[in-house]
């Protein structure tokens, strides 16, 4: 692994440990509503396919962030589409007590 | 430029597209306050080092697509850091009448 390879190393790191906070974030606001379904859709398809062309380049920089970008964004994306429901009127949990 | 660098391009474009809709919906919405402060940050310093990367690697793939998503995020981080005031107690624009 040359310079350059550690170099993507860093780069990798930190667009991957970037999703980290945002997890945390999302994680204790239960709330994705500002992202763009289309977005983190994207997403996961854009760093499914690098994880691919990193493991045909045998370039780990590549697959290795891209693998965890791709979790990160996943948990993201279903914190989002739990939201949607609510979007279209469906109750959203504990919004409303009910009679059983 | 061989096939698996065409695979790049189709995963490029993709998280490079990614973010254009969450551009047009940050743009409509003017909020970006889902959005962790520290990810966007940290997503601007990687896809930084990767358009070094990518030229020093000659890898077409690597650094235009991350320099349309340095772009493009760095228009949500300006609004994530326009909105920062608000939370810290100072008036919004528009958010109250007042005298001059």
């Amino acid at each position: 692994m040359d310079d350059v390879e550690y170099l993507g190393l860093v780069a990798s790191s930190l667009a991957t440990l970037a999703f980290l906070p945002q997890v945390v974030k999302t994680w204790r606001s239960g709330s994705a509503r500002d992202f763009s379904l289309a977005t983190l859709l994207m997403l996961e398809a854009g760093t499914g396919l690098w994880m691919i062309y990193g493991v045909l380049r045998d370039a780990p920089a590549i697959w290795l962030g891209n693998g965890v970008t791709f979790a990160l964004a996943g948990y993201i994306l279903s914190v989002k589409v739990k939201g949607l429901p609510s979007r279209l009127g469906a109750p959203t949990e504990g919004s409303e007590p009910s009679a059983p």
